[in-house]
């Protein structure tokens, strides 16, 4: 597989980032959704913003609080037993069995602008910003699917309650309709197809399930983009393989004269990330055709490598222009970057 | 809160109930949708059944297999260290953080007819069994909601790639057409309101979340009954109190003056299961009015607090005529009951 990794890589970093929260540090900007707008390319990054702690023992938790539209901040110990700070994301109750109990930054989305996709200038202020009870522990990972005039923006949404996935739409980037969360908790990962397939929409999501399962892609229909059923399991781990840990929809589907394309992370046990592609029916997108049996593009550049969470490549969205494909990527869950790869070479790794 | 428990409980029990697989044993007849339909009371069973083992050291999994449509039986020793054999409902797999592996039964749904309420006859073969790869370890506790002619009938339904919720419908309970997996895993305890509220149909589900949350109770509104949207959160536990562990819909929710009154199973983390009431908005059933400061039902005759699974009292479903309520409902994860309240009773015990 021939990459081209953009020159100007990292496209952004945290550093390029101002803080919208006084007192905070931004310590990401990644996971960008893409959408393509009059002239330019958007990037809609994810923006996570941590409370600057000057005593080295002291973890703070920042909480959006709807009701004063304020973000509180609870404080740690790192010496507290009662809690597990061995993860940089997160802090976990040890006596709960859940995944964690707070995360130690606040997601948003703010926009980046580009004519030549290469060189961004970023918003001053949020794009789209928590807003309610469900988004207490913020917003992350956009996604950007758009059909005629309309940009449908949908997220992880974050909160004591649980991770679900939640929609906006715009047609100008700047009035925004909330319609509310679109699949229920535990759920990410969620790609809307760009046009009716026999008359339905699809979407693809990544259920993460406790009782029995592993965290794989499934599909479901819909008739007017808010209200989803008739789910089926899609795709599942290959143990052993590159995408054996847990796998997720990345960039929005595409056509192709063979099928539609989808970009989707997989990630080993050990939690390194790659990009691989899958290839689903034209006309049935419920009917896997084939995948790549090795990655398209995998965790190698340091900024790739090392970071915030490291051996991390993990796109939200793409743009494919006659055989080039120009993938948008998250690195390392800090920064953004851009590969091009050949679509032929895609289509010929399928397995 | 007086409790009429009917002379003929357990209406039904395992013994009552002739197994459907030849080899097996039926070790559940329980958790019952329950529907009107004509001149009968309908009890819409969910029969558990288990291979007959002659070895006391031998666990069988019975798999239903959609290619073949026949139930295949996977075999464990009980000296096997890979597994864990403690929970009699399920086998453990005790490298993997699942809640399970495999199931030690397959449960179906059949049906159970009476005139009186008390007397049922029992349907010779199953109403709704496995068909299709997301059912293969079994369909799990059913509820009907009646709109109309038709009869809408949802379950859990059980296979190695999760739990999620799936509909039929029927108008005379003999052709049943199928609408698909209308929430994904982890999902059960689905209710769906009889009748549209402001232009929209509403249902309770109780997503099993594992990144973040507890076992709670979730409202989300449809415009067909197939595809689901607008999630909310609607309760949640209440600490040290009888539903402090998990809580899930229980009973079809029906009109009364002074809202929608759900009759909903909340358990401690003991695992002790009663039932308690939810009053909700009229208009907006995502609004919450009060719920039951004690159980209004709680394990308590023999047949409640012995069974496979003891302590439990588990309805799903209830029929109300003027301030009756018959709640019938199952016990000890074994047989079926029934008990009488008075509805201005229950009403009183909210707070």
């Amino acid at each position: 597989m021939n990459i081209y990794r953009y020159e100007e890589n990292p496209l952004i970093t945290p550093e390029d980032v101002k803080p919208f929260h006084e007192g905070f540090e931004v310590i990401g900007a990644f996971n960008a959704g893409i959408a393509k707008y009059k002239d330019e390319i958007l990037m809609l990054l994810r923006v996570a913003e941590r409370p600057r702690s000057e005593q080295p023992n002291i973890v703070k938790a920042p909480i959006y609080n709807p009701a004063t539209q304020a973000v509180d901040l609870v404080e740690f110990r790192t010496d507290d037993v009662r809690y597990d700070f061995s993860d940089p994301r997160v802090i976990r109750d040890v006596t709960q069995s859940a995944g964690f109990a707070y995360l130690t930054s606040l997601s948003y989305i703010r926009i980046a602008r580009s004519k030549d996709g290469r060189r961004f200038t970023i918003d001053d202020k949020p794009f789209v910003y928590p807003s309610n009870p469900l988004e207490a522990f913020g917003v992350e990972d956009p996604r950007v699917t758009q059909i005629g005039d309309t940009y449908y923006i949908y997220f992880s949404v974050v909160s004591p309650v649980g991770i679900g996935e939640s929609m906006v739409s715009t047609q100008d980037f700047v009035k925004v309709t909330h319609h509310g969360m679109i699949f229920c908790p535990d759920n990410k990962d969620v790609l809307i197809f760009p046009e009716k397939i026999n008359g339905k929409y699809y979407a693809l999501h990544r259920p993460t399930v406790k009782s029995i399962g592993s965290p794989e892609i499934w599909i479901a229909e819909s008739d007017n983009l808010l209200h989803w059923g008739n789910h089926k399991h899609l795709l599942g781990l290959r143990e052993g393989m590159w995408d054996g840990g847990r796998i997720g929809g990345g960039a929005v589907p595409f056509r192709t004269d063979k099928g539609w394309l989808e970009l989707y992370h997989g990630a080993t046990k050990e939690h390194r990330y790659c990009m691989g592609a899958v290839l689903l029916d034209l006309n049935d997108p419920s009917n896997v055709l084939a995948r790549s049996g090795k990655p398209i593009l995998e965790p190698d550049a340091g900024y790739e490598k090392n970071g915030f969470f490291g051996d991390v490549v993990f796109s939200c969205g793409a743009l494919v222009e006659g055989d080039v494909v120009k993938i948008y990527y998250g690195v390392a869950d800090t920064s953004m970057a851009c590969a091009e790869l050949s679509l032929q070479e895609i289509m010929d790794g399928l397995i």
